[in-house]
């Protein structure tokens, strides 16, 4: 509507000019001025929380999140504030992981995607029709700043896969401003929402790079099932150490896709798949539960296998294999460390020697 | 914003009886009232679809889910717009759930609650904070609305453990406009998305009375699990058949609630519940892999306990009674049936012979 404001005040200027008295056209262009205003700006928007609360009034956005402390389940709500997550891939798994962790008052996402919203789309959560035509992450920002302003969002409009996209995805991973004190890469977490196995390569050489913990999410072409990934560079499979035949075998996937056919898909089957994810990296961001490795869901059975996967000493991918190695150093500086102090304190248990070597003794 | 425009207009009009040529007023005049009407409507929603198509194009909004037939997973999606459903509470699990029908294209929802939009509900997916203080299913109606014009939107803002919220409820569900040559209700399937026991006793009550299928849904106090079951009068448990103690003990449930202290909620557990509900629902309608008699989900441990549950032939329930008597009868007369069948036909196996029976011989 901001064309049309523009408009109607420079056909207020022209009438100005023709007329003796330009009072009454002051006026109108006060009341033309003031419509623009109310356009732009929703006035119900909420305003931004300093200090997160656990009063219980209609008006705090927080109460039943701050809850989980009382219910003993978190510790410390408030430190999901600190937390920077990057969500690469804003389709129907990405874009309600983001809703989720926005609406959980997450610190800072950002979000990566190439696409634009289509009324193809629509078959799954979060998009709407008016968006039709925007980028994925500019519709994504646009709705996940009206649900909470307190979240910092980050739009990156671009595809991770080519040279240049590769370089400003790590790039922005390593940007710290969000948390100067940060150690290790600027954000906590990283969520692989994408559909193909190029971006989720992209994404796996970063993280082994830059040694940064992700999650990998997928839901499969027939709609019914999916599953999320815990990757910890080292110390579990990267996602080259048992790649899928498509990967293995180095064939360009585009070439498998048919004219006029495309993959199924159920909003059931990706809002339970991005609410796993999701879970799955509270409890790992706010230390409760147990963090699955790996967790799949067959919805036709409703069948939920879970499994672990050790890293592949014969991993294709070089970084990997670094990380590997300064795991095993570690590991076997702890075994040391460990039998360094049997010998100088045989008298005490193991239990205690390795309580004592947990608490940094 | 109207009473902005009518302000600009009246002052148009004032201004154009002080001037000698009016024309340049006809002007403004007609680019505000296109603003306004602008202003009203949201010229990017889609058009109603009259059949679904499979035709894979961006502008399609079923062709993802009519892939599901080329998959081999549901033999004809189109009855999905032949399906009614009534939604009972649109919390956190409800209004999620609603969303995933509607974008689904479910042929008609019936949507009831009491309740009003507030900030403190906004830890949940689907209300925004601009529709604080609107009934819920108002807000929901009018969101649906916009994402999937196809779907008939029926809002009861009622309280359906009333005497006469509890009549409007169950003449609600015996409505068949929609669907005229319907047996039994005028609805398929009854989801219970509320967050007390008072309510889920009358879901209970209405669907023995009704004979109607329906499923429950609940979500624990400390926001960590949560669970979906299938209820067929009469053949599985109840509601009443094992009631949780608050209901067996006859306790008031709302005198237990102690002020300053609300439940915990997280938009991932409530969001895996939804989709579980709403998945479970899809098989059961389109008939396609196996519709779950009770999933839990434990998030913690991620566990997902299931179960099947039969009926308590000394439960509470009157109504339940008739029903497990009317199947109990059924269950007589088709083994008469079969008892006869095999005499008059000794040399049949008992395989051709069920064959026979399903096929209604």
């Amino acid at each position: 509507m901001e064309v049309e404001f523009k408009a109607l005040l420079d056909d207020l200027d022209v009438l100005e000019k023709s007329l003796s008295d330009p009072a009454p056209i002051h006026k109108l262009r006060s009341h033309v001025e003031n419509l623009a205003n109310l356009s732009k700006c929703n006035p119900q928007r909420r305003s931004r929380v300093k200090e997160l609360s656990s009063e219980v009034v209609d008006s705090n956005p927080y109460s039943r999140l701050m809850a989980l402390q009382r219910m003993g389940i978190v510790d410390n709500y408030e430190r999901i504030r600190g937390f920077s997550v990057a969500i690469v891939g804003i389709g129907g798994v990405g874009s309600v992981a983001a809703e989720m962790l926005t609406r959980c008052g997450i610190g800072r996402l950002l979000l990566y995607d190439y696409d634009t919203v289509e009324l193809a789309n629509m078959n799954r959560l979060f998009f709407r029709p008016d968006q039709v035509g925007m980028t994925k992450t500019d519709a994504a920002v646009q709705t996940l700043a009206e649900i909470n302003p307190d979240v910092v969002l980050e739009s990156f409009t671009m595809n991770i896969t080519t040279v240049q996209g590769f370089e400003t995805f790590t790039s922005s991973l390593t940007n710290k401003s969000f948390c100067p004190s940060k150690e290790g890469s600027g954000v906590d977490l990283v969520l692989s929402c994408v559909d193909n196995y190029e971006a989720r390569m992209a994404v796996n050489q970063a993280c082994n790079e830059l040694r940064q913990t992700w999650m990998e999410s997928g839901v499969s072409e027939d709609a019914v099932s999916g599953h999320i990934q815990l990757l910890v560079p080292g110390e579990t499979a990267c996602f080259a150490c048992a790649p899928p035949l498509v990967v293995a075998s180095g064939i360009d996937e585009r070439t498998l896709k048919r004219e006029g056919v495309c993959a199924a898909s159920l909003p059931t089957t990706m809002g339970v798949v991005a609410g796993l994810l999701v879970q799955n990296s509270l409890k790992f961001l706010l230390n409760f539960g147990e963090v699955s490795p790996y967790l799949g869901y067959n919805s036709l059975k409703d069948f939920f296998p879970t499994m672990k996967m050790r890293p592949n000493p014969q991993c294709s991918n070089v970084a990997c294999l670094e990380r590997q190695n300064t795991c095993l150093r570690n590991q076997k500086g702890t075994l040391l460390l460990k039998l360094r102090w049997k010998l100088m304190h045989p008298q005490l248990s193991m239990k205690a020697h390795s309580m004592l070597i947990m608490s940094g003794t």
